[in-house]
């Protein structure tokens, strides 16, 4: 990873971060302490083997909430990390990003993703007929909690990432986003070394 | 705590949460490995003892984004945690919340909120003069890092206990949110037993 990257060299880092390493990755070796529960967060909830929800959902989920933050590093990663989760239905990411509402998903998983909408916008939005609607589709309570807990946990990677202006992968090396897809879909979220 | 808490009875959360505990002590009860790492982030991030921001400046920053976000829950309860660490400063508090520009802050700490202020809307819109004239009032890297972490932290917990209409203690008993405050400002940030 740290020798493949070839990074964005359009904007500065607001603070002084490593230079080879990427978004998050940057943040959690800049203060390994906050970097240690972030990941720790991120691996259960995206990771931890309960959740109805498959991990290929979830990366979706994450994916379409950094989405429509409009947050480059981690849309490009969790969409990466979606696709290589899905499979054979890789497809369903990009078209799901596209337009959700004509998208090939389940009634639940849509539904599903409305709420993650609302959640993105303003939290409070989010109606008993919307939960209504995905229990209709069969969502259980650890749906809906998983659902507004990841979209909410990306409002705030993206903002910690954007905010602080980290590094990013140049947009057109595709293959950075795939091999790092395929990283976060195996080994999962192990923090960077606190020695850098 | 669990028998002073007179719950707000006009909402009901979106899924089947403990009625004794409000807002994220709740979601820590319901989903605890989610919980774990949730609390750690809030207690190294605005306990942590090495931070240049006093933990007084940290929950104001948490106070005043929640306030942002309009999320009752995490605003009162940070509000009072932050009007219990300022002790005879207390007033600065809701004077920030009034009326951010006219507050008798440092120029610092001001500069700094207007960094959290821009997370809260659009994490993008920081601008290198934004984290330049934060600088020039004496903001160093951890300073500004700390600032946009606590933000994009508390557009999370905003998020989460609005999106699952957690329960949020009745408006008008003003007692609950000191007591909340001095708890917080002296306990800190401990996970509920995951027995319930």
């Amino acid at each position: 990873m740290k020798e493949a990257l070839n990074l964005n060299s359009c904007s500065m880092p607001h603070i002084d971060l490593s230079p080879e390493l990427p978004g998050i990755r940057a943040l959690a070796s800049y203060r390994p302490d906050t970097g240690k529960p972030l990941y720790e967060l991120a691996q259960v909830l995206l990771r931890g083997g309960d959740s109805p929800l498959s991990e290929a959902e979830r990366e979706l989920i994450a994916a379409y909430v950094s989405y429509l933050n409009q947050c480059t590093f981690c849309y490009s990663s969790h969409a990466a990390a979606a696709r290589f989760l899905f499979k054979q239905d890789a497809e369903l990411v990009d078209l799901t990003l596209d337009d959700l509402e004509n998208a090939p998903l389940s009634d639940k998983l849509k539904a599903l993703l409305r709420i993650a909408a609302k959640v993105q916008q303003d939290a409070r939005n989010v109606s008993p007929q919307d939960v209504e609607t995905a229990r209709s589709f069969g969502a259980n309570d650890w749906d809906i909690h998983d659902t507004v807990l990841i979209a909410a946990t990306f409002c705030m990677f993206n903002r910690y990432v954007d905010g602080l202006a980290t590094n990013t992968p140049a947009a057109d090396e595709l293959g950075i986003w795939a091999t790092m897809g395929e990283r976060m879909g195996t080994i999962g979220y192990v923090p960077p070394s606190s020695t850098k």
